[in-house]
């Protein structure tokens, strides 16, 4: 019998626990809040990452361990690998934590990113504002998530704006100034490299944002084969280099046919939700396995698949329940401004008829806004 | 926040208690075993069903109550029934627990049966083989599962060994004596129907038995559309008859084409398992949303299944996590000989991937024969 330990316990660790159940294991889950949503299907650890005694009790119950969440304290992490097997590595999350680590690796690995420099004072700010030019996006280096600690320069003015916003941030968690990427899209490249290095990417994610928070996910996204190979290639190197163990999103901005590296997220990640249902082996089990040293799953598309992200409250499910292709997720989380709740996600045979079933969705719900760009795009690739 | 009571805390609501994670819904299991594997991913309340305090204490606690094992004492679910709403109702598992009702029921409906006659005593037993002939079967009428409570009678001298095995049972759980069915194929019929009384049905599949416990199961069963319909127009009518709500399994002899059915299985079923991942809609997340009241899900098939129980102990998974097409479940079950303690799915695009998955999945394990009968259909249908 083996434990998987998962710090962290939002819904990643409850979709790695509902989906890891089959494969015969247990779970435990640490977390600083007691009602955190995957203590409603594993037990719980409740505690801070620093406090010793209870990630030594964590410890002592599990076999391995692995995050749903990125921003672990290294120490913690570092703290738990003398202990047990930690997947991945705390050396890969702490490059991944950290912006400035990470768009530096990217361009040692050929990897193009949008231009950034790191800022450190407001002499530096601004110096970095005439290098870069505008528009332009000033964010903390650690801790950010769902576009949180981000300030967007539009003209070398707004300077001050954004060091008063995030410049005491400076000397805590480091900030960095990055290029504005006019992109046409933003794509997302889900994979997991296992213990013996074998690599498995699941088809491109096209994603959108609304208010720096994914709000739809597309799988397969609609680029050619070159494009998707360059991105593939991407991730595997990264993968690579970092020697990563587990499940990983590389997100990218596309812009007039060219890549630009964003981000890498060192976990199972919400844009590839839809894997779930709409493909062979879900980033869940894949990562699971991945961390176990157990044979990848395939990662092979069945069908069409579209993922509706529910921020701050679910919305009626029937919508999406009667829908033939519906499929609903929810966390089981109090309703709160903001936060991830849950999602659906929509799988068809066939391009149309997940235009369709989106738009009936879409309409049932009052949320038009939130599927009209991927209902554009189905459309567009079948036009 | 609903949470849904399942009596009986085995795989099947293990299986159920997982699918019904993304509904948002909670669970409360209630077994007499206190390491019942369904434990493992919900709380439970260890006690006897008949046992007021216990069921008391569970149906606090709970919104509405479904089964995992259909011979929870009828009294029991009746108890509950004036506390919570109960699905399926006791009425319907009252027919369903006792074969000599549901055989009744039956031929009421006009659905082919093979001959039968209770049987009280030695002399009742005697009359009924002189009527039914030989070769027969003896078999108790309620509690029967996995071909436990069955005597096989070769020959009418035979009968005096089938009292002594069985006889005691006459004045307990009571006996019915069967003509022997020299059945081609094993079907059943996996179907639901909702409290609005909609009704879906999921192909049919084949069924392959070892020593009265169920070995492989194919989906969709390889029979002319009449005879798929013939059967699903079956379940429907006993559907409807008992006003059933939530999953059941009608099981069928098929013999020169003609449909006999030998059991209704008031519960989702073994023979179901290759929902999972073989349709749109699991028959676990199905059984839930007609006990909810919610849209029923679609029971299409995604390609073809077959599912492979493992029995005592688990084998060694690599075999299954290598193919493309496999999916491993464990219900985390201290091996026991006899007992159901996993099950693994393959799913292809194709009938004779499937063929070659299943032949290579054989010999990996040493397990020709289980996979023999299911590629040997696999690879006729497509002579
Ligand atoms: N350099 C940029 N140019 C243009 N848009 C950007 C840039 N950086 C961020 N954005 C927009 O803001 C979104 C969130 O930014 P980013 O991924 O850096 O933040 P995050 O807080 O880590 O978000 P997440 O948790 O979703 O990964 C991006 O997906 C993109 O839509
Ligand atoms: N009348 C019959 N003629 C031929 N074979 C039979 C007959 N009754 C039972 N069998 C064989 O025994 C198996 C188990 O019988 P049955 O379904 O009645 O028992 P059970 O204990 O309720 O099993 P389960 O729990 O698998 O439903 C059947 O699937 C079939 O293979």
């Amino acid at each position: 019998m083996t434990t998987v330990g998962i710090l962290g316990g939002g819904q990643l660790a409850r979709m790695l626990a509902l989906s890891g159940a089959p494969l015969g294991l247990r779970f435990l889950v640490m977390d600083t809040a007691a009602d955190a949503c995957a203590g409603q299907f594993a037990p719980m650890v409740v505690g801070d990452y620093r406090d010793e005694a209870a990630l030594g009790e964590f410890a002592s119950r599990i076999d391995v361990a692995t995050f749903d969440f990125e921003n672990v304290p290294a120490e913690s992490a570092r703290w738990l690998t003398a202990r047990v097997p930690v997947f991945p590595s705390p050396r890969a999350l702490a490059t991944a934590q950290d912006r400035l680590a990470e768009k530096t690796l990217f361009r040692e690995l050929d990897i193009p990113v949008p231009e950034f420099a790191a800022v450190t004072s407001r002499a530096d700010l601004d110096a970095a504002i005439g290098a870069i030019g505008t528009p332009c996006i000033l964010k903390t280096r650690r801790l950010g998530y769902d576009g949180k600690g981000q300030f967007r320069i539009k003209v070398p003015a707004d300077a001050a704006a954004a060091w008063d916003a995030l410049g005491a941030q400076a000397q805590t968690v480091g900030l960095i100034l990055e290029a504005f990427v006019p992109f046409q899209r933003e794509l997302s490249v889900v994979s997991v490299r296992g213990r013996d290095g074998e690599f498995r990417a699941w088809p491109l994610t096209e994603n959108w944002h609304v208010d720096g928070v994914l709000s739809a996910s597309l799988a397969p996204a609609s680029v050619d084969a070159a494009l998707a190979a360059t991105a593939i290639d991407h991730a595997r190197k990264l993968a690579d280099a970092l020697d990563y163990v587990g499940v990983f999103a590389l997100e990218l901005f596309c812009r007039d046919g060219v890549l630009l590296a964003n981000e890498l997220a060192p976990r199972v990640h919400n844009s590839g939700h839809w894997t779930i249902e709409g493909s062979e082996t879900s980033q869940f089990q894949n990562h699971l396995r991945a961390v176990l040293g157990l044979p990848l799953g395939e990662p092979r598309m069945l069908g069409h698949a579209c993922m509706l992200n529910w921020i701050g409250a679910m919305p009626d499910a029937t919508a999406v329940l009667r829908e033939p292709a519906g499929h609903w997720h929810d966390y089981g989380k109090a309703p709160r401004a903001g936060r991830k709740v849950g999602h659906a996600t929509l799988r068809c045979d066939d391009p149309l008829s997940l235009a369709d079933a989106l738009a009936r969705v879409g309409s049932a719900l009052g949320r038009e806004a939130q599927v009209a760009p991927v209902i554009e795009r189905l459309r567009a690739r079948n036009a």
